[in-house]
């Protein structure tokens, strides 16, 4: 009988890959063929237009405003309260904490969690894999590049980068949408960097 | 007939999903909602109270401590050997590895692969998105920060991070549990730093 | 009807569960025991004996060489261009990337993505969680060590690390396949950095 479910199961997957190349040129997990990431983001109550991929894990309260992307291998820890803004990337391993167990961990068990609540602004980009910490707010409008690990606070308008991730740079937004990231101290931009 | 199982697999995940967001207030992927933690940790022989997301994955001879919690996203690759103590926090993204390909890659395969052990002591807190590489001993009551990449031994009681991750703090455990981490060289503790 | 469904899926699970273990000793995810890594490396047109994780995402055109083992929580991403070339590792974990969203994001959705090509040359060796930018090439036979941020080209035979990661040795290969990676500025090699 597992036999019969596994050539079925395998047949569904060939099914909706094929669909999925053809339709979007990607190859995915079943997980993502299966499931709407825009439906999973509705039925948590995030902002209209947002979506949010299966392979991302959410727990407690967390509130995402409209037209935000969350990308797979994520987590959205809303244990100690989160909130993200609207139009935000949340590149793909980004793990987003508000609670920690470092003294659980090394007290035996006997000391407890510890939570504080993160809050990340409208139009904030978190570079893949960044690693956002309890307690900190990031500011509108900033960038944290890839790799990240965040445990102070941003400023809106802010390019940060490195773990700890620090402030190195500002944003700049023309009337018509064109952004310049400008580093500190330097007249490189974005296009210099390579960032 | 795969139209149909797609829809009993649609049907299958929003009664978990529901329940599961009912009862536990988290939101998590197909694979979570359907397995238990704990009942993979004890199949695997890991010590009492020990569980492990599903969305891990565990290489050849891996040892796990009473209470140790394994988080998603992670990788124990015990093909070298791997010993983890009890009560640890294995956070979500963490890799362990006990073998490396890196001389297999540039010699085009010719060279083979290298492999040697690592242990990690009890009651340890391995940060999100932290590597252990083969051969290294983290010691008793130790803190790796989040994205680290640990390289060398640590020793117990000690706070480390980067990449490559090295000692910067210690840990002191009152009796009763209280546990603070201080810094070297400052009177800073983890409250200043916001680790 | 979804009871039914779930108690097969856990039979399935279970007996494959236990053939992998039997057979190659190792613990994995449903998708993983469901799925063949090579099956899916050759429907994707990838070469010959190139495997790839069913905990992979893969987005647009994505040229794949012989040999390549690509690990799970990778994301390959071709939607600017990607070509790997044969007998790399791509580790666990890694993220190559020909797009960004950090202008879209921090513009609220005015500034369009940004997509520039990337070329990771033969036998290469991208250490766990390693991310590359966009626009970046890596020539042959170079490593990269774990959880570095590649936004720069990076010559052939180089050994690199950290973020943003950088040039810190070469690697020597003698004609047997023996490999050697030598640090720039010392005489001391992997064995002593415990790369």
């Amino acid at each position: 009988m597992t036999e019969s479910l596994r050539a079925q199961l395998t047949q569904l997957y060939e099914r909706l890959r094929a669909e999925t190349r053809e339709r979007w040129n990607r190859d995915l997990p079943l997980g993502e063929l299966l499931f709407d990431r825009w439906e999973r983001a509705r039925s948590l109550g995030f902002g209209e237009g947002a979506s949010i991929y299966h392979l991302s894990l959410v727990y407690g309260d967390v509130e995402v405003g409209s037209n935000t992307w969350i990308g797979p291998f994520t987590l959205l820890d809303g244990t100690g309260g989160l909130r993200i803004g609207r139009n935000c990337s949340i590149s793909a391993g980004v793990h987003i904490y508000t609670h920690d167990t470092v003294k659980w961990a090394v007290s035996g068990g006997l000391a407890p969690f510890e939570h504080a609540p993160v809050v990340v602004g409208d139009c904030c980009h978190l570079g893949g894999q960044s690693i956002v910490a309890k307690g900190v707010t990031i500011g509108d409008h900033s960038v944290v590049g890839a790799g990240s690990f965040v445990n102070r606070d941003l400023p809106p308008y802010s390019v940060s980068v490195g773990a700890p991730c620090r402030p190195v740079g500002h944003v700049e937004i023309a009337p018509d949408g064109n952004v310049r990231l400008v580093m500190d101290g330097s007249d490189s931009t974005d296009e210099q960097r390579g960032y």
